[in-house]
C-alpha cells in the first residue's frame, strides 16, 4: 500500500475498526456546520452542478479573505476572479493536472508518494531536491535544480516531516522563478495545521505570477470522504490548461455544500486551532521518551515523522498492528528507509493510546 | 451553453425556479433507499475511501447480474472480476480517459456534445458517422468508417434522439473490431430507459474483448449531483491503461453509498418503468399535434427529439422561457440544426405543462 495503513483490508472489510494513525485527519471529525446542512446537499442530486461553479467559487474567495482573520490576523482583500480558482475532485486531481501541464519538475523529497508519481505517468523529467539531514529544505540546492525544470513541487508544511518555508529564505526562488517563467506548485493541504496563516503562499499570488498554491478540506477540516481541493493561481498558461483538459461538473453536490458551511465554521476552526496546538505539544514530548525511538522531528503540521533505533518500520507496524493501532511506514519515501514512521496527531484519548502501545513494547 | 438550458444563469442564481426539460433526469428523483441511508456516507467522511473500492465494485457486480431479473429476465452470473469494473467521477471521466486512450475513433453523430470535445481535447483523429435521414444508426458506414480508426464511440440509445442499437445489425461491426483488436465504445447512461435490459451490450462483454460500456446512476436513478459513472470491460490494454492515468480516492463517499442502496431499490426501478412507459407514449402522441412541430422521432430513451417548421430553437427557447420553461436547442450538435430541439419526458404534470405552453404559443 504506497499510501500507508491499509484500514479496509485489516479493519473494515473484516468487521474490525482499527485506530488509523496512518491518515493525517483532523480527529474534530466533520464539521457540525455541514452536516446539519446535509438535506441541502440531498436536494441538490437531482440537477446537474453549475458547470460554472459560481456559488462555490464565491464561497472559496470569501474563505481565502476570511481566513486572515479566523486565523487571528486583519482580513484580506485578495480581488480574485472566478477563473483564478480551479476546481479538483480531491487536491488529487489539481496536483495531478498541474504537474501534467509541465515538461520536467523538481520535486523536494521526501514527499507525497503522488507528487512523482503523476511525474512519472505524464512522462516528465524528474529531479530531486533532498530535505537537509535535519529534515529543512536545502534552499540553495532547490534554486541550483529548479534552473534545470520548467517547475517546482513542494510541500508547506512538507508531509512526511512537518517543516514549513522560511519565506525569506524563498525569496531567490521566487523572484527566479518569476523572472525565468517557471511554475512553483505550492501544496497547502495542511497549512492550515501550522497556525500561523502567514505561512501561507496565498499573499503573494498577486504579485507572483509562477505561483499556483493547492488547497483542500480534507485535512484540516476532516472531509477526505468528500473529495474537495482547489488551486489558486494567476498564471494563465496554467489556467487555460485546466479549462482546457477537465471534465465537467468535475465536483460533486456534497462538496459544494460543505464548501459553503465548513469553511466559515468559525466553532469548529478555533476548537481545531486548541486541539492541535496543545496536542502537538504534548505528543513531540512524549515521543521523545520512547526507548526505540532515535529521533522526533519539529512539525508544523498534524503529524510527526519519527526515526527509530533498533527497530524497523515493518517490525513496529506489526507489533502495533496486534494493538489494533495502524502507523505509516515510511520506506516508501524518496530519502528515507525502513528507520522511519509517521504518526497522525490526533485527539488527547488516542494519542495516549498509541504512546501507551509504544511503551509496552518489549525488545 | 454548450450542454443545454442553464437554469443556473437564468433561474437559480436569481432565486427562480425554472422547468428545466433541457436535462434528461427521471423525475422521481433521489431514490428513498439512498437519501435514507444519508448518514451512512455522513459518517464516512472522516476516512479516505477504500483505495481499491471493494465493496463499491461489488455492489456493481451484483447489478450488473440482478438488473435482469429487476427488468423482467432472468438473473445473471457474469462472473465480471474486480479490475474489469473501472469507477468514475462521472461517466464524465470514463468516457474522457477511455477515449483519450485511443488515437483516433469514429464518433456516431448527432450524439453527446462531449464525445467530440474529449476526442479533439486529447488530438485523436476524428470521423463522423452521421445517422440516416430517419435518425438511425447506418451500421454499413459505421463500418466502413472504423476499418479507418482504432475505436469507435455510439449511444445505445443514442441521444439526442433515443435510436437504440438493433444487435442483430451491429453484429459485423462488433466481429470485425474483435478481429482487428479494435475498440468499441458503448454509452449506455440511458439503457435502463429502453425497458428491455437486453438491449444493454453486457451480456456480450464475456465474448468480445474490443466491448467496453459505459453507465451511469445520473439518468435513470436521478442523481446527477452525486457523480458516478463507471465502465466494464475485458479489454486489458484499457484496464491498464486507466490503472495507470486515474488519480487514486475519485469516488466520494456518497456515491458509494448511492450505488450500494440505489441500484438494488426495487421499488424505485418497478415506478420507474411504470412511469417512462406511460408518459413516454403521451409525449409522443401530444408533441405530434403541436402546429410548428414538423417530426417527432421515436425514442427510447428519456427525451425526444423534436423538428420545428415555421420557427427555429432560438425563437422557441425564448417564447418558452417567458413561461418558465427551458429547452434543449440542438443547434450545436453535429448533423443538427436551429430547426431541432430535444425534450425530456418529466412526469405528468410537467409533462402537460410543457404541452400546454407549446399550445399556447402563437405564431
Amino acid at each position: 500500500m504506497k499510501h500507508g495503513g491499509d484500514i479496509y483490508s485489516d479493519g473494515i472489510l473484516k468487521g474490525k475498526t482499527l485506530i488509523d494513525f496512518s491518515s493525517n485527519i483532523n480527529p474534530l471529525g466533520v464539521p457540525k456546520s455541514f452536516s446539519e446542512h446535509i438535506e441541502e446537499a440531498v436536494s441538490m442530486l437531482t440537477v446537474y452542478p453549475d458547470i460554472k461553479y459560481r456559488a462555490l467559487k464565491s464561497n472559496i474567495k470569501e474563505y481565502l479573505d476570511k481566513s486572515y482573520s479566523y486565523f487571528g490576523q486583519n482580513e484580506r482583500k485578495f480581488g480574485f476572479n472566478d477563473k483564478n480558482i480551479l476546481l479538483g475532485n480531491g487536491a488529487s486531481e489539481i496536483l495531478d493536472l498541474a504537474i501534467k501541464s509541465l515538461k520536467s519538475i523538481t520535486v523536494v523529497v521526501p514527499s507525497f508518494v503522488e507528487y512523482e508519481d503523476n511525474a512519472r505517468k505524464h512522462g516528465l523529467t524528474l529531479k530531486y531536491s533532498y530535505l537537509k539531514e535535519n529534515f529543512n529544505y536545502d534552499y540553495e540546492d532547490i534554486l541550483e535544480k529548479v534552473k534545470t525544470t520548467e517547475g517546482l513541487i513542494i510541500g508547506n508544511p512538507n508531509n512526511p516531516n512537518g517543516c514549513k518555508i522560511d519565506k525569506e529564505k524563498f525569496k531567490d526562488i521566487l523572484d527566479y522563478c518569476e523572472e525565468n517563467k517557471k511554475i512553483i506548485l505550492i501544496d497547502e493541504a495542511f497549512v492550515e495545521f501550522t497556525l500561523d496563516i502567514n505561512n501561507s503562499f496565498m499573499d503573494l499570488i498577486n504579485d507572483y505570477n509562477c505561483l499556483f498554491i493547492v488547497r483542500a478540506i480534507t485535512k484540516f477540516y476532516g472531509l477526505p470522504g468528500v473529495r474537495f481541493g482547489f488551486g489558486i493561481t494567476k498564471n494563465e498558461k496554467i489556467i487555460d490548461y485546466f479549462n482546457l483538459m477537465q471534465n465537467p461538473w468535475n465536483v460533486n453536490c456534497f462538496a459544494e455544500v460543505a464548501v459553503k458551511y465548513s469553511l466559515k465554521d468559525i466553532e469548529y476552526i478555533k476548537q481545531s486551532i486548541s486541539w492541535i496546538r496543545v496536542q502537538r505539544e504534548m505528543m513531540l514530548n512524549e515521543l521523545k521518551n520512547i526507548k526505540f525511538i532515535d529521533k522526533v522531528y519539529n512539525t508544523y503540521g498534524n503529524y510527526i515523522l519519527i526515526k527509530l533505533r533498533d527497530i524497523n518500520c515493518n517490525e513496529l507496524y506489526e507489533k502495533l498492528k496486534e494493538q489494533e493501532i495502524i502507523i505509516r511506514k515510511c520506506d516508501n519515501y524518496k530519502g528515507l528507509d525502513n528507520k522511519f514512521i509517521r504518526v497522525a496527531i490526533k485527539d488527547e484519548y488516542l494519542n495516549l493510546k498509541l504512546i501507551d502501545a509504544l511503551k509496552s513494547i518489549k525488545m
